[in-house]
C-alpha cells in the first residue's frame, strides 16, 4: 500500500503522521521533541495504539528524520521505504506568492526561506525539515502546504488595511490569515455533514485552540478571516492579545520603556488568557476556577469570538453553518453553549443534550436556522491529500 | 431670556454656539479660526442668518473669548452679559476619572490638564479655553462635557484589552471611546422618534464623519464602542487607519525606519480614506470618482462599518434601531443605502425613496425589523443641556 507522510517541523519539535492511501488510515504518528536541546525524545505511536518512546540525542531536523525512518521500518509501519510516495510539510507563511500548496523544487524552497521575515519562528524550521527529507529520501516528492494559501481568495476589500497604499505595494503589508489547512479541512467536512455542495454554503469556522481564528467561508472559499498580517490579531488567544488599538502599543512603549520588538513579544507571549487571568493560557485551567480574573478572561475570550462571528454574518449576509474546531472548539462544552446562545436572535436552536459530549456532530436542532457543528480538525490529512492532489502519487 | 454658551476649543480653532433657554434656540454661532496663527479670522452668524466675519489678530484663547463677548453684545445676541448663565466645554478625554460631565473647579481643571497625555492635541487647548472664560466671565459657572464619559458604562468585558492585567492597573490601558456627547444626543432623539422608552431599546449608533465610530446602546447606556484607548481604532476614517494588526506596526517600523511616534502619526494623519485612495480623506470627493482606488476606499469604509454593526448585533442579541449621524451619515445617500442593504438578512426593509434626501427621519419601511434613522447630531445642544442639568442655571 502507498503511504504519505505529513510533517510539521517546529523550531524544536517535529511531528509526523503516516497515512496509507487511498484509505486515508493513520499507520503511525509521533514526534521528535526538544530537537537541538538537551533531553530530547522520540515517540512513535502505531495504528494498534502501541507506543514507543526513547530519550536520545536529536541534534537537528535531519537526525529526527533518520530516527523517524528507522522507527517506521523497525515497527513495520512500512516494509520498504519506497512505499512512502510523498511527504507533505506544513509551512506557516506563503505570503502572496503561494496561492496554493506547491511541489518542492529549488526555487520554491528558496522562496520559503525568503518569507522567513513573516514567520521567523516557523518558516526556517520548516525549510530545514524539507531539506532534511531531501537528504534522507532524495527521490520522494515533497509538497509544502501553507497556512496562508487558503486565505489567498480574500478580496482586497478584506485583505487591505486602511493605511497608505504604498505600504501594501512596497512592504506587502496586508492580511494573510492562518490556520488555512485546518479551516479548509473542516469546511469540506461541514459540507459533507450538511449534504450540501460546498459552493452553495456560507459558513463560519471557529478554530479555537491555543491560537484561535474565525474565518468566513463563502462558496467554499475563504472570504474573510480574523488573523491578519500575523497570527497576533483577531480574537483573544492563549497568550496572544488579538486586536488592540495601535495607539496603545505606543502608550505602553512610552510608559514601560520597552522597544517595539519587546512590546510585540509581550503581546504574543504574555497577553491573551494568561495576561488577563494571571493564572493560565489554557481555557481548561480557567474553566473550574472561580477567581474573578479567570472568569473575566473566559468571558472576554467568548465575547471576542461572538463579535467576529457577528461581523462575518453581516459581511456575508447570514450563514448556513457555524463550525467549532480545534482544542477548545472540540472540547469546551460551556464555550460552545455560550456561542450558540449568543446567536439565538439569528434563529440558532441549540441542542444542549448533543452539546454535552464531544465528537463530530450537529449540536443544534434540525430546524435551527444556522446549523452549529463540532468537527475535529485534521490538518495532517489535508496535507496528505494535497500531496496526492499535486504529485498524483496515488 | 437666559442663555448658555457651548464651546469647542481646538488647538487653533474656537467654535461656539449660544442657546436661549429653555426653548433651546440658537441665538448665535460662529468661530475664531487660526487662533495663534497668521491671518486669523472671527465669524459670528446670528439667528436671522446674518453673518459677520473679520480678519483680526487672535493671539490666544482669551483674545478669542473677548472677541466673542464683544460680538455678542454688538450684534445684540445678548443685551447684558449676565444673561449668559453658563458655559459648557467639549473636552475630548476624561479618562476613568470623569464618569459624567463636571462643573469646573480648581481640581477638575487640573485633572483635565493631567489627562493631556491621552489627548495631547485637545485637552490642553480645551483647558486653555476654560481658563480664558474664567478671566473674562469669572462669575459664570462652567461645565466640562467629556467625549469619553458616556462610554464609562462599559463593562470590563468590553473595555479591557487582552493584555497583561497590570497594564490596566498601572497605565490605565483600556478602551475609552469617543463621540460620546454626539452618541448620547442621537440616542435620546432616536427613542423619541421610535416613541419608546430609551431604557427598553437596543440601538447601534453610527457616527460617520471625518472621525467615525460605531456604538452599541443597551438600555440607554453605552454598551460597547469601536474607538478604543484612542480615537485611532475602530472603523476606517478620513485619515485614521482604524483597527490594524499590531505586528504590522512593528513590520512597518522595521521596513521604513520610522519611530513608534512617527508611525502612529502616519496611522492618524495619512491613513484611512486618504491613505487608501491617494485622492482625498473626504467621502464626498471619492463619491463620483471612478478611480479604482477611490472606489476601493469607499468599499472598505462601508465594509468596516458593516462589520462593526454586525459584531454589535451579536453582542446585544439583535437591535431595534440603527442611527446614521454626522457628516457622512447625514449626507451620503449611497453609504446609507449600502449599510441598509447589508442587513436585509436581519429583516431590514429599506425605504429607498425616503433615503434619497437628507434630514431627520426613518429610512426603513414601517414593518422593518430594525428601524434605520438619519438623525443630525447636535453635540452643542447636548453640552448646553448638561450645563443646565449640572448648574441648575435655568
Amino acid at each position: 500500500m502507498k503511504k504519505v507522510l505529513a510533517v510539521n517541523s517546529g523550531s524544536s519539535s517535529f511531528k509526523f503522521k503516516l497515512f496509507s492511501l487511498p484509505d486515508e488510515k493513520v499507520v503511525a504518528r509521533g514526534m521528535a521533541d526538544r530537537v537541538g536541546l538537551a533531553e530530547s525524545t522520540f515517540t512513535i505511536v502505531l495504528a494498534n495504539g502501541e507506543s514507543h518512546q526513547k530519550q536520545i540525542a536529536i541534534p537537528d531536523q535531519e537526525a529526527a528524520v533518520n530516527l523517524l525512518i528507522n522507527a517506521l521500518k523497525k515497527y513495520h509501519a512500512v516494509e520498504k521505504l519506497h512505499e512512502i510516495v510523498g511527504v507533505g510539510h506544513r509551512v506557516v507563511n506563503g505570503g502572496e506568492y503561494f496561492k496554493d500548496s506547491a511541489v518542492i523544487n529549488k526555487d520554491n524552497l528558496q522562496k520559503i526561506w525568503d518569507l522567513a521575515g513573516f514567520a521567523p519562528l516557523h518558516n526556517p524550521a520548516e525549510a530545514k525539515g524539507i531539506e532534511a527529507f531531501m537528504h534522507v529520501l532524495p527521490d520522494v516528492p515533497q509538497v509544502a502546504v501553507f497556512d496562508t494559501s487558503f486565505h489567498q481568495t480574500l478580496d482586497p476589500v478584506h485583505y487591505l488595511y486602511s493605511i497608505p497604499y504604498d505600504y501594501y505595494k512596497k512592504y506587502v503589508a496586508r492580511k494573510y490569515g492562518a490556520h488555512g489547512t485546518s479551516v479548509h479541512y473542516v469546511t469540506l467536512e461541514a459540507a459533507k455533514m450538511m449534504q450540501r455542495d460546498v459552493k452553495d454554503l456560507k459558513l463560519i469556522i471557529c478554530h479555537l485552540g491555543s491560537g484561535s481564528s474565525i474565518t468566513a467561508i463563502k462558496n467554499g472559499k475563504s472570504y474573510d478571516t480574523s488573523m491578519g498580517f500575523s497570527p497576533l490579531s483577531g480574537v483573544t488567544m492563549g497568550t496572544r492579545s488579538g486586536d488592540i488599538d495601535p495607539s496603545l502599543v505606543q502608550h505602553l512603549m512610552h510608559e514601560t520603556g520597552a522597544s517595539i520588538d519587546e512590546m510585540i513579544d509581550i503581546l504574543n507571549k504574555k497577553s491573551g488568557l494568561i495576561g488577563l487571568s494571571g493564572i493560565s493560557s489554557d481555557m481548561r485551567d480557567l474553566k473550574y476556577n472561580d477567581d474573578p480574573r479567570a472568569v473575566l478572561a473566559r468571558k472576554i475570550f467568548i465575547n471576542r469570538i461572538v463579535r467576529y462571528i457577528g461581523s462575518y454574518l453581516a459581511e456575508m449576509g447570514g450563514a448556513d453553518g457555524i463550525v467549532l474546531t480545534a482544542g477548545v472548539g472540540e472540547g469546551d462544552v460551556e464555550v460552545r453553549k455560550q456561542i450558540m446562545d449568543a446567536f439565538k436572535y439569528m434563529g440558532v436552536k441549540p441542542d444542549y443534550e448533543a452539546n454535552k459530549s464531544n465528537g463530530q456532530k450537529f449540536i443544534t436542532k434540525p430546524d435551527s436556522k444556522i446549523q452549529v457543528m463540532i468537527i475535529p480538525t485534521n490538518e495532517e490529512l489535508m496535507i496528505a491529500r494535497d500531496v496526492v492532489r499535486l504529485t498524483k502519487c496515488c
